[in-house]
This record gives structure tokens, sequence and C-alpha cells, in this order.
């Protein structure tokens, strides 16, 4: 059990992504917060805070919570695809602080919409960190390391994936001299109906529709690549509705 | 060449989306307009408008221009894969008014802020054109036939591709009891970021940093149709990675 009420002292291992809003947010807060490289000799003092947050690639979060462990420092990690518990024998009070959030080191956002996913090894963490996130984000929700997984797979579906298809859609556009923001309202509106609807029920295009005549001609456009994707994607729409009128 | 100066009455062909939202914001804008479906007999008074918008199916657009043609009226479709040239021996005054939008029937958007592509065969009918499409919208783009064509295959991809993997999204946090509304911020900051960058230069995810670890267990999780999804996706990401090395 962490002697102590609430979090006031915190470093942050990293130089990366996370540890970088990390750091400019609690820094706002006015709390007494440090960030030191995991490449550097940490120091001790800086092991004395009342938390440690690991801001670290994966395959590196082990090795470095070893090298830093047995304090009586609270110690998460910020990994969406990392199990708690591979803190478990570095730290006595041990958590999560993950943001689902895509961040870009330098760019500000406001922090205060951010989803902030906490976990902890017992209620007293769960509390203090919870706590110290409710100060820096509207948006606080416990969340296991097994929903951890399941929002990080389905983050990489609706922004990674997403993400490499308005690539595509600018790539084609640029090639015929359309400038890409044309495309924009029509982005915009995509995004607030899936807010408001299942998106398998608002489905539109030659898909669903199965207009099969524009679609060839829509493959006869695209480069091998393009065409992969339109086609397994269409296949899956086409199967998704058929599925839909089954049911 | 058309013998007024100003589009002032109008008839849509049609009882879909296009033709509900036309017919609205033609209305709110005091236009003489009037809604007829294809299926019933078109009056003589109907076709004597100073413009038809025949706002239908694009296989049978062709059917119902050539029932009503041969006359002095401005005749426009409103389809994305459809060439202009299909009305070309159907009125001496003929073109496009698309707009690229999604839209659904009864469900009411701001229309000021939605894109219309006009295409004319001469250019008294696109000035009559741009100019009625001024009153509805404050986006109105000169936009050719084989543009046209490149704007709703870019579309497929920023549109109707992204919307069907939102729903993929939405279907994995369900199935684990996770509100679906916890990733918007996530997508209305991807949103953001693609607003001011090359989408291909901001791709993050498991794919783009090789995680294999991670890839695998995300696929050990997921149904047939997403597995093939993810692979597919995930090895372009990869692949258009590779390229940017190269170049």
């Amino acid at each position: 059990m962490s002697n102590f009420k609430e979090i006031k002292s915190i470093t942050i291992i990293g130089n990366g992504n996370v540890a970088w809003h990390y750091y400019n947010v609690m820094h706002q807060q006015a709390l007494d917060v440090k960030c030191v490289s995991a490449r550097e000799e940490v120091k001790e003092e800086d092991l004395s805070k009342d938390l440690i947050i690991i801001a670290i690639k994966d395959k590196v979060i082990e090795e470095v919570a070893s090298k830093i462990a047995n304090r009586t420092s609270i110690m998460v990690h910020t990994s969406g695809s990392t199990d708690m518990g591979i803190l478990k024998d570095k730290a006595p009070n041990y958590g999560v602080f993950y943001p689902l959030q895509t961040l870009t080191k330098g760019l500000q956002i406001d922090f205060s919409g951010v989803p902030l996913c906490i976990e902890a090894n017992n209620a007293n963490t769960l509390f203090l960190l919870k706590s110290l996130a409710q100060k820096l984000s509207n948006k606080v929700f416990e969340i296991s390391s097994k929903q951890r997984f399941y929002l990080h797979l389905a983050a990489v579906f609706a922004c990674n994936f997403p993400n490499h298809l308005f690539g595509t859609a600018k790539e084609i556009l640029t090639k015929e001299d359309i400038p890409f923001d044309i495309m924009f309202p029509l982005i915009d509106q995509t995004i607030e109906k899936i807010k408001h609807n299942n998106p398998f029920d608002i489905q539109t295009g030659p898909a669903i529709r199965q207009e099969n005549a524009i679609m060839e001609s829509h493959k006869s456009k695209l480069d091998k690549d393009q065409r992969e994707v339109y086609e397994v994607l269409s296949n899956k729409i086409i199967k998704k509705q058929n599925q839909k009128r089954i049911d």
C-alpha cells in the first residue's frame, strides 16, 4: 500500500510521443514532473517519486522495469497491447496509464478530451491513478488488460486502416489534379453518421448496391495494390449485407 | 442556346436521397421546384420548366431521358459514375449536377457545405447551372466526366471502405462490452491529421512499426473475414512504407 493520499511527484521514463504529451499536460497542472531518457542512467532521486511512468517501446518495458525494480513508487506502463502483469515483480503497486489517442510529439492537442485507460493491481493504486488521470482528462476509464487489448485492436481498424485508405484516395485524386480537400465534407459527414448509427446499417456505395459494372470500371483504373484492397473490402461489404438479409 | 438568363423553374425526376435533398434546398431558396416520380407519367407542364434534373438509378437514366427527350429545357443527371454524354441526343443543352456527399432522405444537413460538381455541354449552360448551384452551396466546382469518375472512385476509398472498417471496430468492441464512443476522440483526431498531412506520412500502428508479435496476437482474435482485411491492409501499409524508404 502506498503511503500517500495523492500522486504529486512523477518521473516519466522515455522520450517518445506519449512521454512528450504526458510531461506537458502534467507540467501544465503544476505537478512535480521530470522526463528522463531510458538510455541514460536514471538517478536515485528520480526513482523516489510517487509515480514512475514507463513510456517506451513495448519490447523494452520489461528490461527497463527490471533495472529500476524494488522501489516504493507506483510503477505504470503506457502500452496498448502489453499486459499489466509484466510489472508484477517489479513494484508492490503497479498499473497501466494508457492514452487512447494518436499522439505526435510537438503537436499540441486538447488533452482534456484524450481518453485515459487506467488499470492497477489493487484498489488503492487504482484510486490514486484515477485521481491523477482526472486532473489531466475528462475521459477516464477503468479498463482491464483484456479490454485494452481489444481497444488497441479496434483502433487498428478505426484509425490505422482508414488512414491508409485516405492516403489511397488522395493518391487517386492527385494523379488527376483534383485537390484532396474537395472530399473533406464527405469524410466529415461519414464520421458524423457513424457516431449515431451502426456503420453496417448505413453502408453506401457500389459494393452494397452490387453495381458490378461500376465496380469493374473502378478496378480497371487501379494499380495492383489498390485493386486488391478494393476487391477484398467490396467482397466483405457484400458478404456483410448478405448476412444481414439472412439474420 | 437557352432563351433565359437564369434558371427559375425546375422539375426533379426521382424520389431517392438526392431528389429529396435537392427538392428541399431549392424549395428553401424559393425556387419554383416540383418533384415527380420516374414511375408516374410525367405531365407536359412539368417538362416545360427551365431545368429537368434526372435523379434516379444509374442504369435507368438513359431510358427515362429518352422518354422525355426533345424539349427546350436543360437536362442534367446527378450520377457520380455516368458520363455526361449519355444525355447527348436527349436535349440541346445538358449537363451534370452531382453532389459529392453521402445524402440520406429525411436527414437534414447544412447544404451550403455540400460540394456540387457541375458539367455542361456548352458555356451558356455551364454558366446557368453554376449560377443555380451557387445559390444552393458555397462549394461549386467545374468537374469533367473523367474527373467525376475518379472523384467517385476516391470516395469509395475515403467513405465506403472506412465505413465498413468502423463497423468492424464497433463489432470487436461490442463483443467485449466496450462502448464504441470511447473511440470517437481517436477517430476525430485521425480525420484532423489527414486534413493537414499526407496520410501516408503520418501512418501509425503495429503494421508500419512491423511489430509482428502484436499483429499475430491481433489476428488470433479475429474471425476469418476480419483477419483477411487485417492481413491485406497491414501488408499494403508495410509495402507503402518500404516504397517510401526506396524513394
